[in-house]
């Protein structure tokens, strides 16, 4: 089978939020799979905020996407052409695709979905990485435990709706801030969070924090940093835990924000802790059984943003920066029912 | 027996720096112990940096010192009188006297001196309060482990020093901060630190912590907040401890000092915990046990700044926060060898 293989590469590294011509695109003919290789089409790429310290010259726990490159990025793809006898054509894989639409890669790199657990759409949303990453820093990190009064930031992101969720489902008292009403619509009637709050219609955050949680703040997801994770500190318990997941907010902030309320973490003995997804890879199957079993029960959703297209993708991650998207952002390369 | 108490009293609740027109004295009879109770003859007291926000209205952790109370602060005292079968005359014990020459407590209140770990002047060191809040800090919430690369801010005061040495004894390589040459001289000279950095004298505090940790932070115990903190957020290691045991040079600053680089919680996946000694009161024998037997070793000592009467006390706080104690700083109100 030859064909054509459409790539996004780095052309040069953001300041700031990433801009459509930090990419330039490109078509090389697809090639044919060596021995253990497997062909794949793309069917998905997940956009997500780290990406971008990918794309900086110190990402500071991996290596950067080295300039001319094709742009990484993690996905779902079907087998088109295998070398290996764990793969066979029509099979569905997760892996590391980069912005492709036609990759070969070694065997070794690829995970099958196991699709009694969930489909295509499913392994890209809930049971996603994103899901993976809201699992242990809810759970592990933030050691929730029924009754907490849990708040979590960028709660409509990717990350922010399953850890939402989780909350919910270990029966704690779960407030999520996300920008605009659509958005925070969303959380209260469709993912039944107890409030949420629009930042950008807040004149006063930490007040509106004060009113949602009126008793305090046991756990605190953050996922945007800044003024947002500022104004919560002022609400914390005691004992509190912050869990530090991300800093969407702050990735275009030069010199980032002060943050002025850091004695609230010694006032009330709170603890605040960052972690990344990938030290947990050798507990992802725990996370993933978990995740599905409360998917299949119904209890676990993700809205998808979903933009068709490969040629999306450049633009993608300045939208989830300036927090344009409305669900998990993906982009959706090919079909999902196979040709 | 009848006699004068000497108090001070607390007068206004400060902003910024306590001042000494925050205090008044005043003088009364001594008053006779009642049934379970002991009249006692302070020696030393115990000046700390907590002792500020007990003259706040809202501590957060303990009640605040009412206006026109005996200001609170712990000390070693001598029984002069007892009315409890459990204390003779001329024990020495340990409480919470308050800024006062013959306070009579209940005796529930009261810990007597073991004699066989250290005498008065080891328990108002490294065997008192200071000292067990660096056992726990450096220990159960800093984790510290033999290797650790250690950085101690405020490393020459009451809980610095004791923190530097416990990182010593554990084997780990010790940078302390502290200000002015005297101070950094007596941390590398009598207590052995590997080095010992001078903020006054930096004008880039972060390029000297660089340059004495060259292979980045384990652990930094935190005893200032601010400036000193934020640069060393900079040079942390994956998985890097930071314990926030005080903020000494927030106390002035309205607003607070904006912390910058908490980004590298996140990026170095580490955590940052708070804590406050008291809520280990059910281990403190534990840690005076550890902690008396390396002092009897000669392995933990404490330079001690001493005043010399009740009088000072008002100033004392003052000098404790400008950073003009060279050691941990006590007023001494009577004489340590009884009359």
């Amino acid at each position: 089978m030859t064909g054509t293989n459409h790539r996004i590469l780095l052309r040069s590294r953001p300041t700031g939020i990433p801009q459509p011509d930090n990419f330039t695109a490109d078509t090389v003919p697809t090639r044919p799979p060596a021995g253990q290789e497997v062909l794949l089409e793309t069917i998905f790429l997940s956009i997500d905020p780290a990406m971008r310290s990918w794309m900086t010259e110190n990402p500071g726990y991996q290596q950067p996407v080295p300039l001319g490159a094709v742009m990484r990025g993690g996905g779902i793809g079907r087998v088109l052409e295998s070398k290996s006898s764990h793969f066979q054509p029509g099979e569905l894989v997760q892996a590391r695709l980069g912005w492709q639409t036609h990759p070969t890669l070694p065997a070794r790199y690829l995970q099958k979905l196991d699709l009694t657990r969930g489909d295509a759409l499913a392994w890209i949303g809930p049971l996603g990485l994103s899901g993976v990453t809201a699992y242990f820093g809810m759970r592990d990190i933030g050691a929730v435990k029924p009754g907490d009064r849990v708040l979590v930031s960028g709660a409509a992101g990717g990350v922010g709706q399953i850890a939402a969720q989780i909350a919910g489902i270990e029966a704690c008292h779960v407030v999520g801030i996300a920008g605009g009403t659509a958005k925070c619509v969303y959380l209260v009637n469709e993912l039944h969070l107890d409030a949420a709050i629009d930042y950008k219609t807040e004149d006063d955050l930490s007040a509106a924090i004060g009113k949602a949680c009126p008793d305090g703040i046991d756990l605190d997801f953050d996922n945007v940093g800044g003024p947002t994770l500022d104004a919560a500190l002022l609400h914390l318990r005691p004992e509190a835990r912050v869990v530090l997941c991300g800093r969407i907010s702050q990735v275009a902030a030069d010199p980032p924000y002060g943050i002025h309320n850091l004695g609230q973490i010694l006032t009330r003995r709170a603890r605040m802790q960052g972690f990344q997804v990938f030290n947990y890879h050798d507990r992802y199957e725990e996370a993933r059984a978990w995740l599905a079993a409360r998917h299949q029960q119904g209890r676990l959703r993700q809205r998808l943003h979903v933009l068709e297209g490969l040629h999306h993708a450049p633009q993608a991650l300045g939208m989830l920066f300036r927090g344009e998207n409305n669900g998990k952002l993906v982009v959706q390369v090919g079909n999902i029912e196979g040709r």
